[in-house]
Parts: C-alpha cells; sequence; structure tokens
C-alpha cells in the first residue's frame, strides 16, 4: 500500500475503504444519466373514479357534456322574465304572480309570462320565458304566504296564481342565472396527460360522467432483503442474528412513491434464491443486502451474469455500494444492506424510478428549506455527500455524516442536505438547502 | 328593504345575500374556536408494523433490547486484537495467522489468539479476543489464498491455521467495530406520542424487535351527500339531473386526511333518510348539500332538534352557508351543495378535524409559497375570503373569488390566497402568501 494512501487511514471512511473492491466509482450525475434513460412510464391502466386520487392520467380528458346541462338558478329567490321587473324599487313596487315552484331536479313544468314568477331553489332549473332570478331578498311577501319556509303549507299548482309577491327591484336578464356550459362547455378539455389527480378533480370527471379514468400503471416493485443472519420483521433480535429494519422502510417508501409492493419475505443468501428472486414478476425489483464486493454478494455477480450491470460502485457517501442495471424488461436496484446506505440510495436511485415508472416527477417528495449551518461540513472533492441534520428554525445542525449503520440518526433528522461532489462542504454560520 | 342595501346590490355575492337569511354569521375565528375545543384525538388502535408509516404514536416506544445485540464488524477485513498489529507498516509488515472466517449469523466458533487473525465480513460477530477489524485492503495475501473471493476454496476449520497473511499498519483497539448499543441502547425512547411514523422509524422499530404500533385510530368519515336531483358518480348527467361532484373529491380528501370514509350513496332530500345518515356508526359525519336555509335545507334543522347546531353561517366567501356541531359522540359537518365552497368548507373545518382526531397537525397539508399578485383582489372588512389563484414562478394571478359552483376553477387553480376578515383585500403587485 504506498504511503499516500496509508497516512489518509483514520480519516477514510468504511464506505470509502470497502469500494476500493469496485472496479471503479461513477459520479452520481452518471449514474444518474444511465438510470434517466432507462425511465419510460409504464402503460395504461383504466381505474375506477374513486380509486383514482394521486395517479397521473395516461391521456387527456374531454368533457362529452355541459357543465351545468341546463340554465339554472344560482340563489335563492324568484324566476322572472327580467323585464317583469323593470322600473321596480322600494318605493314602487311590482307585484309578480307566485304560480309555482323550481326545486332542484323537479323543475317548474309549464312557461312563465311576464308579470309572473317561480319560486326558485339554488341549483333548480330556469322555468321556460324566464332569464333571471330576482334574490328572495328584493321581493316583499304578504304574511302567510309560503315563502322560503320548508313548513310552511305550498299548493304548488303549475300556472295557477299560488299568491302575490312584490318586487323591490329590478334584474338584468342573465343575474344569478348559471348558463348551460358556463362550468364546463362540451367538448373541453379537461386535463392533460401528465396531470397527478387532486380531489378536486375527481369532482370535475365525476359531475361530466366519467367514471373510469386512464392512468399509469403502478410500478409492481418486489423487495429482495437478503442474508442469513437476517430475521423477518416482527421477530425479537436474538444471538447473532439481526431483524430486518430495510424491508419494513423500503416497503413504505415504495407506497409513499406510488408502488405496489411485493415483500415475500427474506431470500436466503444462496444463489438460486436470489436469481429467482431477480426474475421476480416485477418492474423493479430493489435488492437489499449483498451490494457489495465480498464473499457473500452475490446480487451483483448474478445481475452482471444474466442480465446488466451497468453501475455499481457510486462516489457518494453513504450507499457507494450501490448498483443497478437491468434483468429483462426489470430495473434492479442492488442497495447496501447498512440501513442509513439503504434509505439514502433508495433516495437518490430507486424512490425516482418508482415515481418515473408510475408517471409521477422524479424529483424528491421533500419540501425543501433553508438555514444556517451551527457546525461545518466537510466532505471531499469528487465525492457527493448526503448529511442528515437537524431543523430548529432557521439553524441547521448536522447530525453525522458517515454511520451507515445507524439507522435512528435518520429518525432523529428533520432532513437532509447534499454536499455536491465539487464542494467540500460547508462552512459554519453558512446558508444551506435543506 | 333599506336604500343603503339596495345600492350594493350590483356588488353582492350570491353567499352574501343567500346569507340573509341565517340568524347570524360567526366569523372563522369564533367557528374555529369552538371546533377545536371538540378535537380531542380518538382512542388507540395496535396495528401491524408494516401497516402503521404515516399513523400518530399514542404512546412512547422504548427499545427493551440492544442494536447491534453483538459487536460486530462495521467493514470487511480481518478481525484481530489490536495489539496484534501494534507496529506494522508497509516496510515492517506483520504476519498474522487466518485461522477462519466470521460472517454474518455465522460467527467464528472458537477464540483468537495474539497473532491471529479471522477473516470477517460487514455485520459480522467480532471473534472472542478481538477489539479490532484491520480492513482487508491493509493487509498482503499471498497468491492463492480465499482472501473475499467467494468462489476461492475455503476449508475454513476454526483454530486450525488457514493460511498467513501481512498486516500493513497497525489499528487501535474498536476501530472499525460497532459496538454492542451503538445505534440503539436498551432502555432508549426511540419515539414520543405524537411521532407521525416515516419510513425509516419502521426500520427502526423493526430493528429492536415491534411488530405492533399503538397509533391514533382512523376517524371513521361518513360522507352523506343530499339532493334529489343528485345522480351517484359514475352516472352520465341527463334531464335536469347532476352527477354528484362531491362525495367522490370529499373521499379522496378525507383518505388523504388520513380518515376511513363511509359512503353507501345519495341519500334522498327526505327527513328520515337524512336523520338515519347523521346518526351513522361514525366518528364524524359530513353531510353535503343543503346546508342552506332553503326549502329543502332539512339537514340544519334535524341537528339542531337532534343534536346540537353550534356554528351556522361563517363570514368567510366562499362558503358561508356552512355549518357544524354534534350529534351524542358525532361531529357533523354541513357543507355547501356547491363544489366550491364544499371543498373550501372542508378545507376550513372538516379537514381539520378529521386530521385532529387522528392525531395529525391541524394545519393545512400544503405547501405554502410567497409572490406577487398580478391582479388586485377585493373583499369586504369582516369576511375572509379564499381565493383561487395560479401561480406561474413568481407571479400570483387570481382566477375568481366568487362562483361557487364553477368547481373547474379549482382544478385551473394551482393554490389559493386568504383575505383575512380584517382586509380589505390585496393591491396588484402585493407580495402574497399562498
Amino acid at each position: 500500500m504506498p504511503d499516500s494512501l496509508m497516512k489518509d487511514r483514520e480519516t477514510e471512511s468504511v464506505d470509502d475503504v470497502r469500494m476500493r473492491g469496485f472496479a471503479g466509482r461513477q459520479t452520481v450525475e452518471a449514474a444518474l444519466a444511465w438510470l434517466d434513460g432507462q425511465l419510460q412510464p409504464l402503460g395504461a391502466e383504466l381505474l375506477p373514479l374513486s380509486a383514482s386520487a394521486g395517479r397521473v392520467l395516461t391521456s387527456p380528458l374531454v368533457s362529452d357534456v355541459d357543465v351545468p346541462g341546463f340554465d339554472r338558478a344560482t340563489m335563492d329567490g324568484y324566476a322572472v322574465a327580467a323585464d317583469s321587473t323593470d322600473g321596480a324599487t322600494p318605493y314602487s313596487p311590482l307585484p309578480l304572480d307566485v304560480i309555482g315552484d323550481s326545486l332542484p331536479g323537479r323543475p317548474f313544468p309549464a312557461s312563465v309570462g311576464v308579470g309572473q314568477a317561480v319560486r326558485i331553489m339554488t341549483g333548480a332549473p330556469l322555468p321556460t320565458g324566464c332569464d333571471a332570478v330576482l334574490p328572495a331578498e328584493w321581493v316583499e311577501q304578504p304574511a302567510g304566504t309560503a315563502g322560503f319556509d320548508r313548513d310552511a303549507p305550498r299548493p304548488n299548482l303549475a300556472g295557477r296564481r299560488e299568491s302575490t309577491v312584490s318586487a323591490l327591484g329590478p334584474v338584468s336578464p342573465g343575474k344569478h342565472v348559471g348558463r348551460l356550459g358556463e362550468d364546463i362547455r362540451r367538448g373541453t378539455a379537461l386535463f392533460a396527460p401528465g396531470r397527478v389527480l387532486r380531489p378536486q378533480d375527481l369532482g370535475v370527471l365525476s359531475s361530466v360522467g366519467i367514471s373510469r379514468v386512464p392512468v399509469f400503471r403502478a410500478p409492481r416493485v418486489r423487495l429482495v432483503v437478503t442474508g442469513n443472519e437476517v430475521l423477518p420483521s416482527g421477530s425479537r433480535p436474538h444471538g447473532h442474528h439481526i431483524v430486518d429494519a430495510n424491508g419494513p422502510m423500503l416497503a413504505a417508501l415504495v407506497e409513499r412513491d406510488g408502488g405496489r409492493v411485493d415483500f415475500p419475505g427474506i431470500v436466503p443468501d444462496e444463489r438460486d434464491a436470489i436469481l429467482e428472486a431477480l426474475r421476480a414478476e416485477a418492474d423493479v425489483v430493489i435488492v437489499s443486502g449483498g451490494s457489495s464486493v465480498g464473499i457473500e454478494d452475490l446480487a451483483p455477480r448474478l445481475l452482471a451474469e444474466h442480465g446488466q450491470l451497468a453501475v455499481h460502485g457510486i462516489a457518494m457517501r453513504p450507499s457507494s455500494p450501490t448498483g443497478f442495471g437491468r434483468l429483462e424488461h426489470r430495473l434492479v436496484f442492488l442497495l447496501p444492506g447498512n440501513p442509513v446506505s439503504c434509505l439514502c440510495a433508495y433516495d437518490f436511485f430507486a424512490g425516482r424510478s418508482v415515481r418515473a415508472l408510475g408517471g409521477l416527477a422524479k424529483a424528491w417528495p421533500y419540501r425543501p428549506t433553508r438555514g444556517r449551518l451551527r457546525r461545518k461540513i466537510s466532505s471531499p472533492i469528487g465525492r457527493l455527500d448526503y448529511a442528515r441534520v437537524r431543523v430548529d428554525g432557521e439553524t441547521v445542525d448536522p447530525l453525522a455524516v458517515g454511520g451507515a449503520s445507524v439507522l435512528s440518526s435518520t429518525t432523529r433528522a428533520d432532513g437532509f442536505l447534499i454536499v455536491p461532489a465539487d464542494s467540500e462542504g460547508f462552512a459554519a454560520g453558512a446558508d444551506v438547502k435543506v
């Protein structure tokens, strides 16, 4: 070993040293460039409207109806021909004969003439002969008439005068009327492909009679947790066995990113078992553990032998022993077994892919914030660092840069910041993006 | 009608005029004050770890094990007593007899003496007699020894010398060793009540052997969509019937906020049917439609007769004809039928409650941003306005302040801004929070 390497020994991270066994490390940029070339969204599936919130449209949706489908009142009052109210004031009220009611779904069945009015509820169809709604409050009713009190007697005999009210002011044509097609006109493009459907979008789609929605298929993601020392989640740790932390974590991350998780259990660290798992019926296979170059690290060789190991070893910390490639139609990720490295490698590469295959944005689903660094963070040129931090108001406190096995550092953290490969880190007091 | 009201007529909104029928409008602050007094989180339920992402802890979780549960290697190399490497340099290497392997879950079964070494993998138990790991790269191996190549012959007979390697440098005691309890010490409080469980939290809980997690019960939310003119979602609009927009929208909103939706279908606008629906087995009942004071507005009276109608009519636009109260243990919300008002009233009151009952933060789950207003927004003193806006970079473009029936305005919008009750609005060019 040359002197120059020896003297750096004590400051090297575990990952740095482990990585010497790799043929060569790629930069994060190069690794992402390969990956992004693979990320075509999957095909479409047709979902019931009620199951499509948060999903991504594959094709434009066009309304083939007008909404509203008829002229309707936008407030409670009296449907009239606007002419019938011309010149009305509180000092010279104009009489209107009330000849019936129009209720939502129960239109007034006859035509309304000049000097006549139909009591109308918000949302109810505007009767023939009317072009405006006189608000209830602009009308003087004789005592004892039904008005808008539900419990009042209400003969509602279409065409026969029920009572007479007085208009206290004029309305102009079209006033307080929602016109046919005013909200959505037939033929209107409602949403473009790529739209992530929001709750109110479902409302709009429902109102135009759309019941099934074409969305990108959710990626099927097979989780492959390997390791003979690993007990399944739910076990108690004992002896020299540890309990799987990565499986439950990855399952929750994949679900957050819109993937459908298939995680049938721990896979023994054996050639045939791992190869069978790599060939699972899935769009994405995420292997956790066994991604390095040691005795037990079968997955990278199997991927290289049976598919394509496009990237293996990345200039970042943690997570440098990360690999990915393809096996037939599947994207395969080899994530480190150390939980922090596994989380970070998922965040950088696998999560991006799960989102993109499902038609979602590749970008991190985290909210960026800014703050002032309490202590400096150092990082060598040429390596990207992912530093867990605590955020307290405007102050950003680095927790740990290394320590790939200490998952509790990520649960104490409020966020992370990225030290780019071309940076030596940030000084204390620096303004940083978290 | 007094003159002062008449002259304001043309600028009044639909909601303003409709609200005259209410006994009196409460401020948003007063309405929230009553509501917040009701929002005790529900009881606990015990969930499998795998179903608990995003849920909220009711009680602290403490680890009753150490993680790791044994001293282990944090990198691939040779487990040694650090003393065995004292004085080693590349110029005066020290010989070490390799007497076997320690693999994860397969510890070396014997003790290691001075001058001896055990080949060890990351995560494997540190053998008795060792206190450090000499990285593989600091060791010179004679050609033909197994090293870390999986395919090399590997007799691994514990205690018998397999080969001799040379240490090229010293390690200090504890180097590259993860100590028992280093990640999590037995008795450590992992998470406090109120913690919203993140994916990495599930990893930590799994690693300490926790399989079930006490979380706040998800509120059961019964949706009651009323209206004889309303067809169920999935129908085509026809005649004077409209298709329910609010049901699918509310269902997606409630699910987003952690509620469990019960939505068996449209409820006819009849006394008995609505009363039965108000008495559903639920923590929250959300009625959409029939919340105003007109002929068809049964729900407010039924709530007042059989329970408590605490708030009815709120000084805001849209959504002023909103009410809420209690019916026995249930929180009941009466949201306007107009889709925009329904969305806004959900956002202000019902969503807050669904989140709070499930132990989540009451605050809106939206990301705030800032921008410069392109056109002015006006709003009368005393009324809070919820204005839909489009955000284009730094520019904020108001879409519509009124128009409660035009749900497509909310789907074109990127966000909303609040004009407080004590403000007359914002001038064009103002810096606003969206």
